[in-house]
């Protein structure tokens, strides 16, 4: 999906919302669990219930590989039941040296239809690059994560690039800086987590048009009127993240509705701060 | 396997060579295809080639991932095939938030039995813990990579943690010292690729007793001898990764005699080291 179809899905939607498939079996309710395959049929239903409200999913690929082979079978079958109306994207936080990521490149956007795969930054730009190749596929990279551990080096800081006259930026700014350089706005979006409002405001300074997804709404805290009021752009430029609040919204027969009620909440929320912004 | 399980293993073989599976289905020889599992078929015979010359197995998931579910199955028909005397790392470059890290080690050390797993250092503290938690298995953390992507953040100089004192270390450097106070020599590795010899002293006085695994030596040039006389420990603390060098030694009917050929003459070379150095 390139970014022109993206920001038209957003537009028409009036939502900015991405549904995360972090499936578990042992949390899905204990209905499925009689079904072939559980994860698939607990996903579909998920699915048929909120594709109107959003315009992706993504596909938390940790829950599916403790599975095993059943679980990269319900992966698979979940990506290619979502279609190609909505962005999918590997939230699998890839990255290697360049012959193993052109392997990685190939898993996820030939093999398996997503449009979109989570990267880490850490071994830089061969690691990067072969995502990059695919017209109307996305690397998203890890800049500032949602988690704790930001702490321990995305918020520590650099030595200066330039000793005379340069300033101490963080790492998670120096990934910002060297990866814009790398990709463009059409095939690469950074990860910045919903929980560093604060920082949010400067980020989009530094990285005026790319797109972000920002997970960290919800089970985690962020605050959606944050981060929609200081990291909107005219293109929107942001895709909010919500797994455990709305695919775990309920455990009883109307799962499924309580999940769409949630999502329901988030996409109108996200229709007034699209009206706020235009 | 615990490390004075591998440690054993190491001195009764006179080798730290690691063989590396990164099995790619246009690489192995031809009259593979044929077979209903070309992979398994072709790492079983590479792994009966080698397994007195080698005390480890390394998994490169990507090339199993580009496969989808039947490279899936591939890995998970191989790493059952290694058996219980060799170390089984699945070279899988994970790490994420908590509660996904949690899943990811039930994938690779409960779902499959492998003893290790690399992980990628960016997303800090959370994102390791998980797989510390197992008695006998493995954190094997990116540190300084082998590939030229180590310019760009690894080998970049961090601002000192103390601005009075402090000297302006590198990323990786940063990344041994905090990982190693999470870790202990007897879950946690690190990855230090073999084309870095001039930091190899200087790492091994940071990190006096941890194993590194070394990637890089054959195809990307790293000298086995280099990093043998400068990482040696008197348990010898460095596994020795080759991957390519020796899986595609050789194309035709006897390839897997060539594979050994390669395999013993690293053997060989190693079992110098290991004298020399006892």
């Amino acid at each position: 999906m390139t970014r022109q179809q993206l920001v038209e899905q957003i537009f028409k939607k009036q939502s900015y919302l991405c549904v995360g498939l972090d499936s578990d079996i042992k949390k899905i309710p204990k209905f499925f669990l009689s079904q072939p395959d559980p994860i698939l049929a607990f996903n579909k239903a998920i699915i048929d219930a909120t594709k109107d409200l959003c315009v992706a999913y993504k596909i938390n690929t940790a829950f599916y590989e403790a599975m095993g082979v059943k679980g990269w079978q319900a992966m698979e079958r979940t990506v290619k039941y979502i279609g190609d109306h909505h962005f999918k994207i590997a939230d699998a936080k890839r990255g290697d040296i360049g012959n193993t990521s052109d392997q990685y490149a190939k898993a996820f956007f030939d093999t398996l239809p997503f449009d979109a795969i989570t990267v880490a930054p850490y071994m830089g730009v061969d690691s990067v690059q072969p995502f990059l190749k695919f017209y109307g596929k996305w690397a998203i990279v890890l800049a500032l994560t949602s988690n704790r551990g930001a702490n321990d080096f995305e918020l520590k800081k650099m030595a200066p690039e330039d000793t005379r006259y340069g300033v101490n930026e963080f790492l998670y700014e120096r990934v910002l800086k060297t990866f814009s350089t790398w990709g463009s706005e059409e095939n690469l979006m950074f990860v910045i987590g919903a929980t560093h409002p604060d920082e949010f405001a400067h980020i989009r300074k530094m990285t005026p048009r790319h797109f972000y997804l920002v997970p960290g709404v919800g089970a985690q805290g962020g605050s959606l009127k944050d981060i929609s009021e200081k990291a909107m752009t005219k293109d929107c430029g942001i895709l909010v993240n919500a797994s455990r609040a709305i695919i775990y919204a309920g455990e009883k027969e109307n799962f499924a509705e309580e999940a769409r009620a949630i999502a329901q909440q988030y996409q109108f929320e996200m229709s007034e701060y699209l009206k706020a912004r235009s």
